[in-house]
């Protein structure tokens, strides 16, 4: 469901003297400012499909209400997201889950709402009802051959279905690995998975990019086969220009600075993407910013400083895209919080003076250079998100306007309960 | 199943020769040899009813073939457990997943398989069917009063379970906790738990423990509600004599000092016992000593040590049970080795030189110190455990023989696919 | 050296008119405004005598210019701070290397400097020239009742000392533990330190408190026989009410959650007081808010309210101190970072709407509950901190006056090098 | 000081009986004993110079006695460790530490005692007395020219020195790095990094090899410019074929899997050689084998058979080096243990039915390739390496002959006191 044109109007216009009040000092002293607000604009967060619905853990699961039984219904959530806050514009589906009956209505229904088709995601990390071989020891790892060429020819078929809609990448996340010493002979694993993804490469249309998503742990739980972004950054290597390193934010080892893996990837031109969550301990696919701003924000300072130094697009030449997993929060107010975050995160990166920092860096003040990255954190910066957002037709505060119009109740009238988006 | 005795015999006598070989340096050298033939005797691990399926995770779960679909078919692989090692003579029951139809009749399946029930387990970490209230937000901790009735409820019942089958404990695990800081007002969750436990702890027959299961994380990915060793002991402490502190070698941070916990709770005599497992991330819930056996030996090394400081017995005054979650392996193999690993862990222990220990530590000689353990753990105890079974009528390499026995393709010929036990 | 008076006024009438149009917003919203003005003029955070100098690791140290030689020029120093701040009238004194020559005329040098003498610090982790007997192998957990004793000794002294000042409190932070499996007996080394806490308590003032600061490691590698907020806690209920847990927020494992440990303690009544600072690894001793600017501020937010529930006074209730390391930076330029820091997460956990909190909480309203405090968190808070400052006598922005008045370049001039403070 | 030849013989002689019965069992039925014993025997492990004294933490150095002073004494003292366990035939030099007056006297000295000069260290991550330029702010990624011609130069008169010596290496360790967001541009450190690493690589003699070691922490705590093994490969790539990554144990973060690093730089043709130690929370530097022993036989497992899978020899192809810091040990004590526990690691290694794992994987019979990577692991031994102790004229049991011949007390006498070695 979308909101009425003038729902969002009347919601804009109860805050509008306020937000005046506390984006002029903004408007009035940032010399940057409109450069901002275009970028800004422009900067789109694919939502994934599955974040749509209620995640759970090994140990349970508990549903919530009025959540998308269909590739329609996911849609039409991500196309509420858009609308209210403008910045989530593209949607990523996850294959098999994700098949639409027809890509042409698919296309149509996500061209109105201003959607666009982010990467594809292929699976085989669990095994299908129709499948002929398991994915039990893994996928493009497995000592059968057979086993590996199902799923290649799984990821082709991703290709296939990507291309059907527009989308552009496909990301190859492997749970391959083990769980026990001696169960994998590492050096065939990675062998075995490199002609796998070469296989697939093979199949990747001219202007696509395929992501290497890496993972400390977890599902396999002593080792990876793409652990970290060495070795993904070895894969993507051997494959060729259009291989990158994916980086989803919870899948490191305790105390990984991640913001310099970010500024290493940037600077050997194999960065493709992100997948933004937070956590403490591990893969916990908390909403984005919810745990550790600060790294949230010290990672955009590295993306906006890498991609300048590049000449990069900062919109359009990385994937950005959400992966949580909401176990005790309604799944769209999570979204639109992540979201907000992100965009929070970013604005105060391209606050940073870049230039003074530089000039710090160059004196060895160290102090002044912290003082310069904290004097952007600590700028409170939502005025300038919310300017943004007013500008492109969206709502000045979308969490609130999303539960002042009572939208889940909305849902759970309208859609069948018990069919849940799969939640990881 | 049960082996016929034959079976074992058969299989002992083509290895006696060789093992009589291995263990007569041992009997011969070794003064204190049947002391600890001994105590090996007499010292069974609970198998837990969930370990007899596959686990899985959040990602997916991979099912084998011929795991037991009932309370009976789960007792009856037990019994084929301790048919082989002759140490796994007990089980410990979920419930509600293990409510048995007739008490009278398990228990005189379980006697007749030598087996004994352990502690009870209760489960306010899923919503069940027929539940009233959920628990996605906590059991005992939740801010509603009759949520936390429903739980502590739920916890009485499963004690009247224990009764009926002649257990003597109960082992209280709460998954409560929260995902987001500002969630949970910690104090006020804390109180509401302890609140809660206390009425369990009321119900509680006179010659019953409570063990109070802590855990660092998961599912719940911010805080803990019993998230350490410290708020465990907190709530034992103020139960009351009969409640525990339980220690999973998972449930820690990284590099935390397992042996450490373990020594200071048996000084304050509120060591309950345990859950065995490996893990090298989390609570990964790997094969017990498949990670890192030293560690398990130094905890045997404190649990001898201090067990024997206060006078207790070590068959009885704990709890010994494996908690494993069997995802890539046979369940009945991962089991068989986890027990090995166990009893080898306890026998290096049993062999240290607990007076020279004393005496170089009084000294500070620590390279001595160091040499006294690894002497321990360096010897290859494999002869005297499997002499301890031999003479305990198992078998001398029980792994071998559920291999050579064919079990798990009878198990698979004569169980309903389908049927399947619920892994963790 | 303190600055001429007319100095400070001289840089904030520059700065004056642009200090009045942020603050007014706050001024003229916030209800709550002067009474957090008020907290915030009466919150003091003592510095560590070893923080004026330049700390180093154990591959080197790099030390810098000026740094003060003596008691009287650390006091200056503090001075110099607490002038440009107004909330470091504190400092905390580290015995042997403070000890005064004359007390009272270092007691009226503080007196006219504004500064209060807090907890007095005690060393047993190294051996000075003098000593009799070492601390290689521990000090109050020492096999040795001989270096026990010096142990207790000293810390005995080390109240004389505090008391001789005005000092309230003693901070015991035992380096002791074990390097290696085997070198300690864990609970014979328990009741040792035990016993020597309890000898150290009889001879505390009846109006002094005893702060036992736990650690998980460095510098012993294995074990550490404080390691924990969970040892700690039973050492200070078997000491009796005088003993308090203090809690440094580097001395945890990975992943810790402090702001939980905060709580309990103070639910427990046993929070005797803090050792800031910030870490990314281990016990990094960065500069506070330098790392995990949201983590400082959850632990405010616990603070506040735990120190409400229970009633107790924010400024003295308490003992604030920071302790950390400045390896790469100005001691004074990181002590005024740390200092704007710290006030900056107490403001920010101030404004917490604790009552939509509570009542969010009640309902599970999880997107809610991190809504509110994020709402504090985001909030620019520094003119808040600038005002209290201002009203209090100090300078608008500390570290530019101090950088602006060229005072490290002054005392290069007037203290003589190679006399260097030490730093840890 | 060397012991007499007889005291060896005499050592021995007195085990000799209990030997032949330990190692019979091994020598009769192992096909591959001889070739163990030979490989056993070609394995020399470098003693690090720096290692022969006792080392410290920033909290404090309690020193031992009898340490060596000056290159002769670290020499004799290898000598002795080589004496007694035959696999000590290397030393590994660090300069400005050990700078010999006369190179070929020193070469002399070695000749006679059957020690070769292992990889030689270079040292930028301390100011000595009478250098120009500080690294306080890094070496080779400092923002400063001058101070980085001065570390290359430096590493070129390593590699000078070490041409004297007989060297084939140059281990470069960087502590390079930075201690707060925002004090380094990551991208521009790396390649300044880079730059400097070129013209050391340019000077390396054609035979030569260059190391880089990577650590993920300490002494900085923020970022290390060479801080995992991704970033290390990243440099060995672009610097050339000479150029290759050096493993230190104790240089990860928590959990990292070791042994898959190690397994993917083989293939990769890039691990240059190993630092061992042992460690449970940072960069500990224990004793080899003291924590985790089943880590350190998993890690030469991948040795085994990566570097037979590559033809690669064993005992040369790679640079085997302890760098271990004697904190609470007699330093030739806990080097004499950290041997002994990697030739047994070694031993067990060389122990694995590889063939029998081989099809195992290729079956994914998790459980039984832990059975035979447990099979290894749990035989015990040490008879066998100590049948190649004996062999090449070595103890049977080298540190009980350290203990009985007294050797401390005898240097203790005639070596100054005061007069210690560095250690880390």
């Amino acid at each position: 469901m979308l909101l009425e044109k003038d729902t969002i109007l009347a919601h804009n216009e109860t805050r509008m003297h306020r937000h005046h009040q506390v984006v002029a000092p903004f408007r009035d002293n940032f010399e940057k400012f409109e450069k901002i607000i275009e970028l800004l604009t422009r900067f789109q967060v694919a939502i994934p499909s599955w974040a749509l619905g209620t995640g759970g853990t090994r140990f349970g699961r508990f549903p919530g209400k009025g959540e998308p039984g269909s590739l329609e219904e996911k849609l039409e959530d991500v196309g509420l997201l858009h609308q209210l806050n403008c910045n989530s514009g593209a949607i990523s589906l996850h294959i098999p889950w994700d098949i639409p009956e027809s890509p042409d209505r698919i296309r149509s229904q996500a061209e109105a709402l201003g959607i666009r088709f982010d990467a594809v995601n292929s699976n085989t990390f669990q095994d299908q009802a129709d499948q002929a071989l398991s994915y039990k020891f893994g996928s493009l790892q497995h000592v059968d051959k057979a086993v590996r060429q199902q799923a290649i020819q799984h990821n082709i078929e991703v290709i296939e279905h990507g291309k059907a809609l527009g989308s552009k990448s496909l990301t190859v996340w492997l749970s391959d690995g083990s769980c026990f010493p001696g169960q994998l002979n590492f050096r065939k694993a990675f062998q075995r998975t490199l002609e796998g993804l070469q296989e697939i490469y093979a199949s990747l249309p001219a202007d696509w990019k395929m992501f290497v998503e890496y993972k400390a742990f977890e599902p396999n739980f002593y080792s990876m086969s793409v652990g970290d972004w060495g070795q993904s950054l070895l894969y993507a290597q051997k494959l060729g220009p259009k291989a990158f390193t994916l980086v989803d934010l919870g899948h490191h080892l305790p105390n990984a600075n991640i913001e310099q893996i970010v500024s290493l990837l940037l600077m050997e031109g194999k960065l493709g993407g992100f997948h933004f969550n937070d956590s403490k301990y591990g893969d916990d696919d908390l909403t984005v910013g919810s745990i550790n701003p600060y790294q949230l924000f010290l990672i955009f300072h590295e993306l906006v400083e890498g991609m300048n130094a590049r000449g990069m697009h900062h919109a359009t030449d990385l994937g950005w895209m959400i992966d949580a997993s909401h176990n005790v929060k309604d799944p769209l107010e999570d979204l639109l919080q992540s979201v907000e975050a992100i965009l929070i995160a970013y604005t105060q990166a391209l606050l940073v003076d870049a230039e003074a920092l530089s000039a710090a860096q160059q004196q060895n003040d160290v102090a002044l250079c912290q003082e310069l990255l904290q004097e952007a954190f600590r700028t409170d910066v939502r005025p300038i998100v919310a300017e943004a957002r007013l500008r492109a037709g969206g709502a000045l505060q979308p969490l609130q306007l999303y539960r002042e119009s009572n939208v889940r109740r909305a849902l759970t009238g309208h859609r069948r309960s018990g069919k849940l988006a799969t939640g990881l």
